[in-house]
């Protein structure tokens, strides 16, 4: 088969379609005949070399994908050949062919199509294990899964409103009855987060996201941060935490240490947790599956979320959606079609 | 009534016994005869004038205390007048009367004296609460209460194992199956907490419990991760901590602000909390104190669990237990006698 491969870490020309071996699923496992793949900023990360592929993965960038599955390892059960799919991987997306523990397998959501199903498992998953789901909701298997648990009535700030994540987010949360608060760099991007929901919209290039939450929550603060910037806002989103507020940080685009002020923690009763979704064990990569498809995907099929799609390029041309994502011009997912 | 008072910020001396109005039981509260309290080191704190009591919390020092109920209050069911009781308290337990919320009411253990219990009220709900509960066990009324959910066979790391917390923390830890590894500053308190159950022993003074956690996990580290220490300790603990470990700071000895170290966060993800018992709503503290009396008062009826006593003094000289607190004396509770 032919793949998005990195024979040297660099800038978006380091992607090179190539022809690479057939993977060959095992236990448990499916072949998928990849129809889209997606980018993510983790996928940037890898292409420079900052960012190894979990023990056992492919070698291959591509962190999700859709299909249809083209063959079936010894022990699966629930699975045909031809059923269209969507995928959580941890690797060797970017590909004509990818290989699926089943765990990780997802239909298609109805009434999406197989291209834009590519762009979901990612962003639907991180959102929800995230966001939604508790430390000890997800019992047995997935028992270090921590979330924050975010309740009706309570406020989310979602920074980078307008990325796939963000799309994501600001959706599920008003789904769920929250308040979302999104910081976006242009009135454009805001104006797209409103569209999908978003209550308070923060020009970070000309507000302050702190003055803002806690000016559209009486003072409070906001009950959950989803952050992907790290070191750079991690004082100012311990600030605009409320009591009992928790701040997710799940993207270290503006630096890995940051100074802590626990007393402020302390005060409100607080936590930071830092996660990814990509190193998890398969397990816990399984469980926060089973909760998607059972909470987000119908929210999906009925049409109250919607897969914000910004670009769909040919796999082959990976780069043109690594410089996408990288000069921060889109609002959705940017989607790679074989 | 008669109680220890701070007309002045300052050292012990500080601590005046003097004479102040009775407290006066409200709508679902009930007036306790005071025969015992104990010294917390946020009381130390209240002393200097760095920790001002949460509105509508009595002025008086004492987290907790023990004695027998005189008077009940509007809408009591439950208790009757001459019960004994301990008690979580936000304040005014360094009195020879206190009013006590039902919420916050608890019977004396079978077997347990009733100066003893004194000491109990609040290592029990602060170990329970931030070792033990997890986001979202506590449902209903303690929607916030988040802790570490400290599981059979995981590793817990005891900061402090020699005190009121640490003796519980140890022997709580241990009754759920779970390993202990505490630090302390002597042999001498070491060895007590080796008594009590902790399988692994530090001496800060002399080893870096950063290497020793990792020896006696396989280089794993500790799951979770019981910190008095704070900022000082901050990045070496999260060094400590596992996988989807969880760092839990409840006390500040060591600074309120340190670096914080989010890319090692993500790559283990783990969180850190930071919290407090006083600052809680009465719906919290309930649920903690409701949780405490299912779960600990059995282990302490069947002497599974002991509650670990340093000193007894008179409450009038209260600063003598004051000073023990500050020396690093004890071993356990200091308590304070009516």
């Amino acid at each position: 088969m032919y793949a998005i491969t990195i024979p040297e870490p660099g800038g978006p020309e380091a992607l090179v379609w190539a022809e690479v071996p057939d993977p060959v699923p095992g236990e448990g496992e499916v072949l998928v005949e990849v129809v889209a793949s997606a980018v993510n900023r983790a996928d940037l990360l890898q292409r420079q070399g900052f960012y190894n592929p979990p023990p056992g993965a492919s070698a291959l960038p591509g962190l999700e994908c859709s299909g249809r599955i083209a063959a079936l390892g010894p022990g699966v059960v629930g699975w045909s050949v031809g059923d269209e799919v969507c995928a959580l991987l941890a690797g060797g997306g970017y590909a004509e062919k990818a290989v699926v523990p089943v765990g990780q397998l997802l239909p298609v959501p109805d009434g999406i199509d197989l291209v834009t199903a590519a762009g979901l498992p990612e962003v639907a998953s991180t959102v929800w294990a995230n966001v939604f789901m508790s430390a000890g909701a997800a019992s047995g298997a997935a028992s270090g899964v921590l979330g924050a648990g975010l309740r009706p009535g309570e406020t989310l700030l979602v920074h980078g409103g307008a990325s796939g994540i963000g799309t994501m987010a600001i959706q599920l949360a008003k789904a769920v009855g929250a308040r979302v608060v999104v910081t976006a760099g242009s009135p454009e991007k805001l104006a797209r987060c409103a569209e999908l929901g978003a209550d308070v919209l923060v020009n970070y290039r000309e507000q302050d996201f702190v003055e803002e939450v806690r000016a559209a929550t009486g003072g409070a603060g906001a009950d959950v941060v989803l952050d992907v910037v790290g070191a750079k806002y991690l004082e100012r989103n311990v600030q605009a935490l409320a009591v009992n507020g928790r701040l997710v940080v799940i993207g270290l685009q503006g630096g890995v240490k940051g100074e802590l002020n626990l007393g402020a923690l302390l005060a409100k009763r607080a936590s930071v947790t830092a996660t990814s979704l990509r190193g998890r064990p398969s397990a816990e990569k399984a469980a926060i599956v089973a909760a998607v498809r059972e909470h987000v995907w119908p929210l999906l099929a009925s049409g109250r979320v919607r897969a914000v799609v910004d670009r769909v390029v040919p796999l082959r041309d990976a780069g043109e959606g690594h410089r996408a994502l990288e000069a921060g011009e889109n609002v959705g997912k940017v989607l790679l079609a074989v």
